[in-house]
């Protein structure tokens, strides 16, 4: 039954200082931080798309999957993430131990950025498993990360490597939730957004939305070992280099920041000078440059159009 | 293609004051309004649960009831709403049709309670249709409406009238946003909660979440003209005063008053004193007592245990 997930799950979750109302009400009632603007955003994840059929997916991964991408997205506005709503229509056959799982899955990561879970709806239906969450964060006024921002001159930077993650890193998203806060406390970042679908599709996003292009340097992309193996499975996919670019789902962070500032901040991580700085590698890829579109810049100098391959999800 | 139904539905939200960073990004990011608390809920719409299968509803129907089921849980804490995330899984086939016509009737709605959708994310896959809103809404501190707040001797209060829903009223909620501010601004509410579920089972939650039991006046209750005519095409499906405790769907707003607050409200709505009042009914139905559970007292003033009907979703 529907009211014995929601009695596991308030007894599961115990209180928040956050919190002015206890779990269980109508609708959570957060005291916002003082002088912070709010984050807010969503992200739905639908069976057979974003994971696995059943029976073929494990609905801790799932629950873990749909908290983490949108704290890529608060992560991605330089944010910190303060509450989470969560929907699931879970099948009526066992509904139940699915929903526990997933839960378990969300509260496993919600526990480790500290970020509540404060209210839900649940359904079953005839239908596969949808999961929705819906997240708050806050961010200091006038600090929020835009995709807008790029200027011309700018360093484009990625964490992390790319391509590959339909393997099934996608599962595991790590968002860049620290990298982000300690960027964001101590650089001025001019643009950033998260790659969910395609580093060059959303790199293109976020030069159109600045008004300029990029030249990426290919040599410098910082290619996933999982893209290496699935070329290696299926040559026919596509390149290491190709996946790196195109297949998406990576929730990695691209960051454009002034040329200097971009250099005092690879320096800073590499001489650990960026204290609580996790570990993810911090990649410098490319230029934003006047005009419009992607360039790519071989090796040997060569520059060619770069489409804006990605993920587009299709219907009629 | 998903980008095209985003770019139609940037193109068609415009900006609003309360939002930073324009439509487009990673999130909205929001000012929130000062010395308010942030409320916070959400509610997830299946095909074939909370809206008829395909091809027998209208999408904008149904975006109208995923705003306003929304809407209505923000009235329940007496709040003002201040901005949505939306998430649509769409069919393949039709799927740019079915997703405009669903953010017209959502955007209908939310114009209509000057609440802006500020952000969303939308999915093409093979299942059924699934819609998921989540809401902000604000509320002076201190002021906030809780479920768990009744005290003995309150006297309980419903809006509009109950029962027979499922006939097709679901779909056009009217949620009590206006009603609950009204009251909320002249009157002390010590209990609210909005009925999904049905009368007898959301008031016996209340009365649960208050330590309390409540009498219930059965000639008292507000039974809507669809429970009469359910009960004429379908009399095996109960009288009309059972659907009204049981069927649910209602998203009215059920609220416990001191029974002289009580009083002097529904006397100033009678008298055009409330100013602004909707002209929605609003009725004495009970009282709240010490003990727990529900106590049906006849119009003959024969009392009898009164089991907490409602709807509830059953998986195993």
């Amino acid at each position: 039954m529907e009211q014995q997930l929601i009695d596991w799950l308030v007894a599961r979750l115990g209180g928040d200082p956050r919190l002015d109302v206890p779990n269980g009400d109508d609708a959570a009632v957060l005291r916002p931080p003082a002088g912070r603007r709010t984050v807010f955003c969503t992200d739905m994840l639908c069976e057979g798309v974003h994971f696995p059929r059943a029976p073929d997916y494990d609905p801790r991964a799932v629950g873990h999957k749909a908290i983490a991408v949108n704290l890529s997205d608060v992560a991605a506005m330089a944010g910190c993430p303060e509450a989470a709503v969560v929907s699931v229509s879970l099948p009526r056959e066992g509904g139940q131990r699915i929903g526990e799982a997933l839960l378990e899955g969300m509260l496993a990561i919600a526990e480790r950025f500290e970020m509540p879970l404060v209210g839900g709806d649940t359904t079953s239906w005839d239908g596969p498993l949808a999961v929705n969450v819906a997240m708050l964060g806050s961010v200091a006024a006038g600090r929020v990360w835009r995709r807008d921002g790029c200027r011309v001159g700018d360093v484009v930077l990625v964490t992390g490597a790319v391509g590959g993650s339909l393997a099934g890193r996608h599962l595991a998203v790590e968002p860049r939730v620290d990298e982000a806060r300690l960027i964001a406390e101590a650089f001025t970042v001019h643009g950033a957004i998260d790659i969910s679908d395609g580093l060059a599709l959303d790199l293109s996003r976020m030069m159109q939305a600045s008004g300029c292009g990029a030249e990426l340097d290919l040599a410098a992309v910082p290619i996933h070992a999982d893209a290496v193996a699935a070329s290696k499975r299926d040559p026919a996919g596509g390149t290491p280099l190709m996946r790196a670019l195109g297949d998406g789902e990576d929730f990695e962070l691209l960051i454009s920041l002034a040329a200097d500032d971009a250099e005092r901040l690879l320096e800073a991580i590499a001489a650990g000078r960026l204290a609580g700085w996790p570990g993810t590698p911090l990649t410098a890829i490319g230029r934003v440059v006047a005009g419009h579109g992607l360039v790519a810049v071989a090796e040997d100098g060569r520059r060619s159009s770069l489409p804006p391959t990605g993920y587009q999800h299709a219907f009629t």
